[in-house]
């Protein structure tokens, strides 16, 4: 069977063709011109996957079902689009029901965070461990998906699972949910900058200070990471925190959910082994009894591709079977 | 069918024969003597189901299989306990095997938290609720249960949800699991009445002080609670933090599970609504975007039967259906 990933974002909408194994046969994007009537919206992404199975050599009926990725609030059950900032025409969309009539498809969609922990919990950095699984995804918020008996999972409401809005400093930083001091506030790339910028500051003889050419909005997520891969005492120091604040967080999550795996997505986690090496030391103080015996902790390898196999996935995960 | 439903504690043994509708049949209770070897307990618990089984006029083969709650780490595929601090003697005791060839009858195991967060969805304060179910104990710790789609979910270990395992305030009150500033540390009775032996210390006008007849360790949660419900500046000062540290902790738990009910219990949830009213009050900032649509939190109902019910009441989850 073949499956349909489709990626939606503010800015461009991916869509795959994916097979049983996790592997994109074609694709194609679009941009998504998101203050265009939804219905526009999904009317390109059918005529996308008709484009798509052409090029493939496959029928419409060789196609198991769509698989969608959400960046917002969705209603599975219902196969509807709720609500995302950066897609305001997307509001209460029944994509589900569109996509039956003009494709004669079935439409499977969550939350892109929930998409991407089950794509990298099938085919990627999880290699199938899928009975318990977390991913973190460290971008502008922090991302949090859970896999449960390879299903997502996301609470009673679908809803659940915002891993990021969970406080580890009473009273601490403002965070954007509301509340201070959420684990967000820390261990997201904005966090991160945030704590940067504050450090550049503070220290005009930096190497920091002077990547930024002396200009606080140039400092970025990688700047700080090259900056302390060159050994500058500022940049290490807010490196050095924010490995602290984010063991805090994992351990957290950890001693609630024991995954088989706990992934780390998102663009910080570029770091690879640099954000490894030293998290997993600093875990081993944050994890219950110190008992690390399970700790599993992976970066995510899915790359570019993870919201169009995520969302394939989908598919896979929830279509019945037999 | 009839359920057993055992609750094993360091001092005493509960059993009950329940039926189908959570209701005890009969019970009765031992004492554990905890330091003699875990078949002599095991065999005393065997003889209690016969002995109950003679009392209810029943058979043993009218009985489904035998529930138990432990207050400690269990497997419960092989149907052992594992490790308690209370009872030292039953370290990876096979439980499962022995009532299998005693009584034949399959054990069901599992951590007493766990447990009474099952038999409070099913026949408690959740009243079916068990799509998703979170319940916290107060107790001298905190303890955690989660039900999912009806089952205990504990992590792909059996060793999860260890929720009063996380940091809510970085670098806060030492925490007996060895890290800082855990929920544990702050919301158990422990956290409160090492709060409130603080200020009574401070306080020497307090009624708190003059309650504890001038001993700081006369001091113990209850008389925190009557302290403050009589007023005494000092008392409502405590509590007034407690309220805030356990609705800080509530809210991560509701942001990543958004159970359809929250329930809590243990010693410190007997002061009911006195407890629930504000806490209402303050969750309203700690849940995600401040959306309390969903937020339903209520207190334990089962009371003492809590353990025995819930036992019983694992049985019902866990056994094959049809």
């Amino acid at each position: 069977m073949i499956y349909v990933g489709i990626d939606i974002g503010g800015t461009g909408i991916k869509t795959a063709l994916v097979n049983e194994k996790g592997e994109i046969l074609v694709k194609d994007s679009f941009p998504t011109r998101a203050e265009r009537p939804g219905e526009e919206i999904l009317a390109d992404m059918a005529d996308m996957i008709r484009k798509l199975a052409k090029e493939a050599g496959i029928e419409l009926t060789d196609i198991a079902g769509i698989g969608m990725g959400f960046p917002g609030l969705v209603d599975p059950e219902k196969g509807e689009l709720v609500y995302a900032v950066n897609l305001p025409t997307c509001r209460n969309l029944a994509a589900g029901e569109y996509m039956q009539k003009t494709l004669g498809l079935p439409l499977y969609v969550d939350n892109d965070a929930n998409v991407a922990a089950l794509g990298e919990g099938l085919f990627g950095a999880g290699q199938g461990n899928t009975r318990c699984l977390v991913m973190i995804t460290l971008g502008t918020g922090i991302g949090g998906g859970v896999i449960i008996n390879g299903h997502i999972f996301a609470g009673a409401y679908h809803g659940g699972t915002e891993l990021g809005h969970t406080v580890i400093v009473e009273n601490g930083e403002p965070c954007s949910c509301g509340r201070r001091g959420c684990w967000e506030a820390y261990s997201s790339a904005t966090g991160l900058i945030r704590a940067a910028r504050r450090e550049a500051q503070l220290t005009p003889d930096s190497l920091l200070w002077e990547m930024s050419r002396h200009d606080l909005d140039n400092i970025d997520g990688k700047m700080v990471g090259d900056a302390a891969d060159r050994n500058d005492p500022a940049a290490c120091r807010v490196m050095d925190e924010y490995l602290r604040h984010l063991a805090v967080g994992l351990g957290n999550m950890y001693n609630i959910f024991q995954p088989e795996v706990l992934i780390l997505g998102g663009g910080v986690s570029g770091r690879g082994d640099k954000l490894l090496t030293p998290l997993r030391e600093l875990m081993a103080g944050e994890v219950y009894h110190n008992d690390i015996s399970h700790l599993d902790i992976r970066i995510a390898t899915l790359g570019n591709d993870a919201g169009v196999i995520g969302a394939a996935s989908l598919v896979m995960a929830e279509e019945p079977r037999g």
